[in-house]
Parts: structure tokens; sequence; C-alpha cells
């Protein structure tokens, strides 16, 4: 048994607005941390650290502009290692929906309940990023 | 199988206090919506609906002071119906820890994952609440 953090949700801006924020190192460390780096293009990889934590090492693994990103992580100090995270972008009643999921948890547990408290709040982060230019990224009050 | 949606957080609160938020009318009408009516003793049921439309009934089916809230839905418009909802509350590092969990899920599907979103945006609105006494509950602003 394998299991998703999953979230849906609509962002109120363009299909190549939310691609871009996701798929930018500017635009990452608008929402989801400061200290974001590396790079953004497919096979590469990108680094996010928190403060004075190392986060995930991510390797971007599949691009489709306007569409799709997924990366694997492929180095973690907190167990994350080879999960899997998928961004999916479509146009629904005008706005752009998109729908997230972090795979590969072996146990939905407590650290799986917090990562998935955490994501929601970034992920709001990521929505008031692209409507209005000001995110919420660590780091960034 | 079943899904349970699981949330993991902290609140720089009081134990009472948070369990105040979520077992009394006037703390569920500021982080949950506004409109929230009924009676959350136990055994009692509470109304939640939201601007037009009509939100879930639940049964409050366990209380513990400062420490479990649960309820069971017993109708609902969106497909809730004998869902049940924990809030589990203990001391964690100064802070009130709390373990929110629905569940009654036989699909982790779109629905489930925008109620994923959905609840996060109303957990983060319970912990501001609790701790600045201004929650974002809906049709508060």
């Amino acid at each position: 048994m394998e299991y998703s953090i999953k979230h849906l949700f609509h962002i109120n801006t363009s299909l190549s607005k939310v691609y871009e924020a996701i798929s930018t190192i500017e635009g990452l460390s608008n929402w989801w941390t400061i200290q974001t780096k590396g790079n953004t293009a497919l096979n590469e990889t990108i680094q996010f650290d928190f403060g004075g934590t190392k986060g995930p090492t991510m390797k971007v693994i599949k691009l489709e502009p306007a569409k799709e990103i997924v990366w694997q992580c492929i180095a973690s100090p907190h167990g994350w290692k080879d999960h899997i995270y998928t961004f999916s972008l479509d146009k629904n009643e005008g706005k752009t929906r998109v729908q997230f999921s972090h795979s590969g948890w072996k146990e939905s547990n407590d650290f799986y309940a917090h990562c998935n408290f955490t994501w929601g709040r970034y992920l709001e982060s990521l929505r008031q990023y692209c409507e209005t230019g000001r995110g919420a990224a660590s780091g960034s009050e």
C-alpha cells in the first residue's frame, strides 16, 4: 500500500503564469522557500532549503509547458527520497485548476499529516503569489 | 480500502483555548463558517452552511475536554454522510498539537483532493483565530 498527499484548487490567473511560478527559480522562491537554487530545466536538479535546515533535492523529470511539472526527490534529510511530486494544470471555468500530488508514502503517519498541512499552506502561498504578486515563502517574513 | 484526510499542526496557545474554538458555536463561527448553528453538546447536532449552500449536519459523538472532539456527519448534500471527523489535542513543546482526521472516503478522488486543500485553509484559519483572535471563516469577509 502506498499513500499520496493530494490537493486540488483553483488559481484565478492564466495557465502560463502558474506554470512559470512552478518552473522557474524566481517563481519557486516566491511561494515555497526563498532558498531555492539550481536549474529548473528537464533532468536538472533544484535544491530547496529552509533557514538553517537542508531541504530536498528535486530532479525535474517531466516538463510540459502550461500543463505538467513532475519532480523526483533524489536526496532528502527527511525521508522524501524517491517520492514523486506532480503539478498538473488545466483550465476550468476561466481559472487554472491545479492538481498536486506527493506520492511515495509508505505510511499515512504523523509526518505525512504534518507535510500535508504544510503543503496546504505553501500551495495557498502559490495561489496568493500568482493572484497578487505576493506569496508567503519560507524566509520571506 | 478507505482513505482519510489527515492534518497535523501546532497552535501557539493553550489546549483549553483550542478546545473551546472547536466545541462552541462561537468558536466554530470564527474559523469555519459564520453560518454555524445548533448545539455542541454530546449527542447533539451542529449545522454548518456556506452562503447559499447547505453544508453538513454533524452529530457530536465524543467530547473530552481539552483532549478530543469527534463528529459524525449525519446529513450532507456533498457525500460526507457517515464520515467521521476527529480533532485530537495534546501539548507538545509548549504548544497545542492538533491532529485532525476526516475519514470515511471510499476513493482518493478529485473531491477528496479539493476537500483536503479546503480543510487545510480552514485549519490554518483555526490557528490564526486561536493565536490572534481573527480567523478567516467562510462569510467573514
